[in-house]
């Protein structure tokens, strides 16, 4: 049975996961939705009760009855690579692709329904308290007034983005940033603005959930730091292990939110808590695996050969 | 308790629910996410694994500890009204309001991530199949001698759009067509293509289910007729009972689908078989109720009327 990975050319995460499966033995399919049609082919017959279904790039066919699981990796829009692309064509192509791969029985990582909901980070912060994470005072707002009683009842608050994802049009960075106390915030008005307590940090926290298996990093912080993404500290990822209580905090999340894969990323304060900043079901683990050498390419690898119901 | 209704300002069908909300004295909120940022503002904060939110529009509050259900009915798309527009204002005011909403215990009419799920036009066969209805033979491919040889071996068969959804860059109407026996198939490579068998109908059919309630409607055929959307039939729909088996195949689809609504369209053969045809999950319903009096309106006041867990 094989692997069916949904991903765009270039994708060094992918073929960490491809080497493995190819270490395992297990055959898989590397499909771009963007190169549908043209490279990209399918077709799915639904007669008398019975679905037969294959696709094909490259010159492999894939038979949607021998399909064990989907990862969803980095897919292209559909038809993005078609000659005379259009939005209807973009239409046309997904839905016959989402369509026939949700008719089959293989597992996703993850399933893209569950995953539109997992983005949703305002929701994610409640299923974090639900799921016993402690979870730093968050605001998202469109009322200046409100957001000043926030930032002046926390003294020490961040501004980040909603959605996660910075502009890119014009492109533009958008670190977590700590908001100064004399902040003016008439613009909260223009669009929703979220707002955040901030935690004094010792270290970042990436945890990397793969089905069962928790790769847990941390990171030393340097004095003062806001976004563990920007910025040079001289330290490096470490392992740690996984607190039992995170452990289980982990599990409760991603039974709650219907996912097989997501990178947790929390901050460490001087107590040593673990507060919970976000989930991303869709987060890199590549500079993870380099710097601590824990083996999260082979765990995806692992969940994904494991064979359909 | 106040009920949701997301939703832009011409919509008649919406009228016709919150009509009957007045009558059942239920208040409720009329929201377009399209003027969030703006005449819609939001506030939701999450402190100590407490959750508050509010949303406000034309001077109406509603708190989100207070909803009992969210009709999603035709939501303009976030901050599409504001002064700036912009896709990233669009996402971030997108996740703020959806993942507010999501953090709330409402019950909703569809959940979003089920109704884009329940979109998928090849999936409804399969979940179709699933429940017990008759479905008529289709294939869905980038083949064109798979679509040859389909048209070969059923001699009659109609092609429709993947999406349901017709292109509108340009605009252009593509209604459900019978194809002829000459047909040239080359053009199949260019997109997914749906080909299924032609049903001989007498009548179409208009099932729509709301939670448990099922209103089938029935309009004769005229002869020959393949797409009961275009052209004037001289008929008008009728009431018809609902036969036990396809209520409890619709009742089998609802919960596959998790929908708490849907609008099944069935072609009704000589031998009085209904053929599954689709389920739109947002399909329309006021003209089945003008012309049947069924009281599909108060249905879903109803359902939406009832308190949340």
């Amino acid at each position: 049975m094989t692997v069916l990975i949904l991903t765009s050319e270039e994708d060094v995460t992918a073929d960490m996961v491809v080497a493995q499966l190819h270490k395992r033995g297990v055959p898989l399919v590397r499909f771009d939705p963007a190169d549908l049609p043209g490279d990209g082919t399918l077709s799915a017959e639904y007669v008398r009760g019975e679905f037969r279904g294959y696709l094909s790039t490259g010159g492999r066919v894939v038979s949607m009855d021998g399909l064990r699981s989907i990862w969803v990796r980095r897919p292209g829009e559909p038809a993005a690579h078609a000659p005379e692309p259009s939005a209807w064509l973009t239409a046309e192509s997904g839905q016959a692709l989402y369509g026939m791969l949700h008719s089959t029985s293989a597992r996703w990582m993850n399933e893209p329904g569950a995953a539109a909901r997992a983005r949703l980070k305002p929701w994610q912060l409640r299923v974090a308290h639900r799921s016993g994470f402690p979870v730093p005072a968050t605001v998202v707002t469109t009322y200046p007034q409100v957001a000043r009683q926030f930032a002046d009842q926390y003294r020490h608050v961040v501004v980040k983005a909603v959605s996660g994802k910075p502009p890119h049009d014009p492109p533009m960075a958008l670190p977590t940033t700590l908001v100064p106390p004399d902040a003016d915030f008439a613009d909260v008005a223009a669009g929703p603005t979220l707002l955040q307590r901030y935690i004094a940090k010792e270290a970042d926290i990436r945890l990397t959930c793969v089905g069962e298996e928790l790769f847990a990093a941390r990171k030393t912080a340097a004095p003062g730091q806001v976004d563990g993404r920007y910025g040079e500290t001289g330290h490096t990822w470490e392992p740690v292990p996984v607190p039992d209580r995170i452990r289980r905090a982990v599990t409760r999340y991603t039974e709650l939110a219907q996912l097989a894969y997501g990178a947790f990323d929390f901050a460490e304060d001087a107590e040593g808590t673990w507060w919970f900043l976000e989930c991303n079901q869709g987060g890199q683990f590549g500079f993870i695996e380099l710097e601590t050498e824990q083996p999260v390419a082979d765990a995806v690898a692992q969940w994904l050969s494991i064979p359909a119901d």
